[in-house]
């Protein structure tokens, strides 16, 4: 502001400009500031010069004269680098998210008015990208707040784990050991073993029993592609064996081995897939507990709904049962879908007039309908009845569900969010808890319309022999979790929790189609350009 | 509760049990539940048994027969695996955390009454860990709370980047490659150089060169060090080569290296050190924004004060300075002080008493006195002149403050923060802006009493000239950080911002000296085991 002027406009308080949502939020719309010297900061959406007989003072150019102008939507404005301005402006006057400048033109015949759209970033105007990270904000704040509310603390989990929590997915290894200067001779150290080709055939009998047995009682399926491995692995190394013509004498094999007792953790050390054991320990001494962070999956297949680099809450939750955790997650997403219908009017608002004409209505709809609870036996009861509906794949009780199984119940059948609970155990972690049954595990999966599942639930097993049988059942290391049995080991509570994924929420929300769009720098199978 | 009796008591949420502080904050203090049922869920923290002649009711105990108990720290709860509690039990009316439960005992010829000493995480119950845990939940939702009340953005940052941002520190590599059943042939590349011993020869003395000259001239350490382990291994393979007798003539080397290309992302990729970098591109696009996650750094030396994997706040703000950027930063940590003071008396009160007594006056001197602001050269200045104190190692302009040269300005000197800006060129990162004496660049620290610097901020160099002729001479590969040039290349604004270490904040506020006392699962030089 002019420093004669008394302050009508306030500062932006970080920085000397003037933000346009101070200007453009005044009641008379910025009217009054007419012939008033405003500092603001902002990128030049479009430009349009017109060229003048007779000089013009701003006052002379009619609102009307603004013609339409291009939108311009969040990847051109990332991607085609449009030049930022910071200038001394006159605002003569402004329309919604119409903000005009003369630049004073210096050796120039003609005397020209250019007319810019210009953007700062601190209200919507007509930018995806402003809407969507709005919205990943609010969903953000509103899950901090729920549980801030509900009296859980926030607690701090490991990024770097050597613990194996989920088993099935292939994880991303940690290592200062592969940075430059490093080579071969200080990172890996040689083995030598002598084998027998006799004893190894007789292994082979042994271990395609195991797979025979595994594939008959339908199994965990993390253990049965363990056996395969593990069988194809003695299979050739037979043949190998065999073709150096060394057969029933000793042979001896050297590998070199990646050492880790080497690397920086003395360990291997692989990032985290999901924070839920960690959590269960800190619900052990803290009561009710939430944890918002990154979690990783190495999954080479490309995916609209995932990436290798994802945000999750985990939430767990001391003396409570499956039941309990299923209202909490149920709590959990009516509040942050009222959050965001009652905070993020104007974003959405955008969203419905340009990317989505339903996302009200699919808000509204967790918000208001109490969500349908099924068991897992039901749901394949319900797939298998599919009148004039052929999915791809056997239908049975055993199979995961797929997107286009969960789609059918939540779009098709019931039309609103589902809970499908009790899954077979062959499909749960190992840290779940068995059922009376004997055949389902205490889970439980949400599935909104649109997006498929959004969170992930279980009652862990607390009883000490339950857990350690299963563990055995699927041939774990058991000294990798020692930290963990030790909660069970002399007494234990009853926890359960859940995990939310961020992202698929904020498809949800936005009516967008594929993570990548509402991530900033997506990280996905060959994709960590930045 | 009883289904005849009316619910006196709320239930938990999400659990069948009552909360102790539920029963405990009453205005009786749980007197008027005598005689009533209500089931709890907790730890045993000190139990006694008392045999008595006659059966007694259980409103015949006198509170006073309660004996003092052993109060049991963080350590010991986490580390003595205390046995868990879940039971029907008998409130006889309670004192300040001293619940007792009467033990159905069977079979046993005298009658006995136990006490019971039990905490479940809802009332600080004078557990270390109940205090510490609750500050650090504090800390993260007034970080939010301050920066959401602010108007700023939280952006998804990533942890998985192939962006060098801060260049001196060694980083964690991250590989799918490692995992089980992978082998040397299948991850690595061999690579034949034909190299001449003379070329090498000639090589070291330009290389030598190189050294004399950074040292002389004072320049970055980072590019002094590379130049030095240049030379190195150019010296360790001439002696290499004359070893094998083959001077002279042309010598094939044949090297493995590890080939990146047929990792997971086809690129070396590792774990952020800072978001600072990403941060400024979304600025660029949204205004001001945060993002609270974490980073890493593989520091082998120990420290109390860090870790290797810590979690930090970025601070980002389009068309602002480094003026701006300190306000913010001093703002932002009043507010966190003013929050923490206001919200966590009973937890602050338990500090004081058991492990530090200045933690309010500590807090009291951030929140009220004005951070003195002193310029790099300034401190540099009253260490020189600081009378009857010894510091290792020469004070001239150029060497990096230690935590000892710290403690005495803010500790002994201004005994309140201190902000401490425009630091020598050589100190800062590659994209820091250089101020116009060409000698300093516009940085600032934030050091507290007590903890030493929690705030790093700056103002980035916007000019596209400036930054690139930096990244030259500090012989950055320029490929790796196109997108970030691109930011320049076609118009620019000025930005600036901050990273605040939270771990040291929560040192500050807690009075505790060791990071690890504050982390659940802290992870540092060969510490990652579970």
């Amino acid at each position: 502001m002019d420093s004669e002027q008394a302050p009508v406009v306030e500062c932006s308080k970080y920085s000397k400009r003037v933000m346009l949502k101070t200007i453009l939020r005044r009641s008379d719309g910025g009217v009054g500031l007419i012939g008033q010297r405003v500092v603001i900061g902002g990128w030049v959406k479009s430009s349009r010069e017109i060229r003048l007989i007779q000089p013009v003072t701003p006052h002379s150019v009619p609102a009307q004269e603004v013609v339409s102008t291009k939108d311009v939507t969040c990847s051109e404005v990332l991607q085609s680098r449009i030049p930022l301005l910071r200038s001394i402006m006159k605002v003569f006057g402004a329309g919604e998210y119409r903000v005009r400048e003369k630049i004073n033109v210096v050796c120039q015949p003609q005397p020209s008015v250019s007319i810019l759209q210009v953007s700062d970033g601190s209200c919507v105007a007509s930018l995806q990208v402003a809407s969507v990270m709005q919205i990943h904000n609010a969903l953000t704040w509103a899950t901090h707040g729920f549980f801030q509310d509900q009296g859980f603390l926030h607690v701090q989990l490991p990024i770097l784990t050597s613990t194996d929590s989920e088993g099935s997915s292939e994880k991303f290894v940690v290592t200062t050991l592969l940075n430059k200067g490093k080579n071969y001779d200080q990172i890996s150290s040689t083995e030598n073993a002598v084998v027998s080709v006799e004893a190894i055939r007789a292994s082979i009998k042994e271990k395609y029993k195991k797979v025979e047995e595994l594939n008959r009682t339908n199994s965990n399926k993390e253990a049965l592609f363990a056996a395969q491995q593990d069988l194809k692995k003695a299979q050739e190394l037979v043949s190998q064996l065999e073709t150096r013509q060394k057969a029933n004498s000793g042979v001896t094999i050297e590998t070199r081995k990646f050492d880790f007792t080497k690397d920086f953790f003395a360990r291997q050390t692989h990032l985290t897939v999901s924070g839920r054991l960690h959590l269960e320990s800190q619900a052990c001494g803290l009561g009710n507990v939430y944890s918002f962070g990154p979690r990783f999956q190495a999954v080479k297949s490309e995916s609209k709904k995932s990436l290798a680099e994802t945000w999750m809450v985990d939430v767990e939750m001391a003396f409570s049962e499956l039941e309990d955790a299923m209202e909490c997650a149920n709590h959990f997403l009516k509040f942050v879908c009222k959050r965001i219908s009652e905070g993020c009017m104007e974003d959405l608002q955008f969203i419905l007039k340009r990317i989505d004409k339903k996302v009200m209505e699919r808000l509204q709809l967790t918000l208001s309908s109490s969500f349908e609870r099924i068991s897992y036996a039901e749901a394949i009861d319900v797939l298998r009845h599919a009148a004039g509906k052929r999915f791809q794949g056997k239908i049975e009780f055993g199979v995961s569900l797929t997107e286009e199984h969960e789609s059918y119940l939540v779009d098709e059948i019931y039309k609103k969010p589902v809970i499908i609970y009790n899954h077979p155990k062959g499909l749960g972690p190992f840290y779940v808890r068995l059922n009376d049954d004997g055949m389902t595990v205490a889970t439980f999966d949400v599935v909104l319309p649109k997006v498929g599942t959004v969170i992930r639930g279980s009652q862990s097993e607390e009883r000490f022999n339950m857990l350690s049988s299963r563990m055995e059942e699927l041939g774990l290391q058991k000294q990798q979790y020692e930290w963990y049995l030790d909660l069970r080991r002399h007494g234990s509570v009853k926890t359960s929790g859940f995990s939310l994924m961020l992202e698929p929420l904020v498809l949800y929300a936005t009516g967008l189609n594929d993570v990548k769009d509402v991530v900033p720098f997506p990280r996905s199978f060959g994709r960590a350009n930045n």
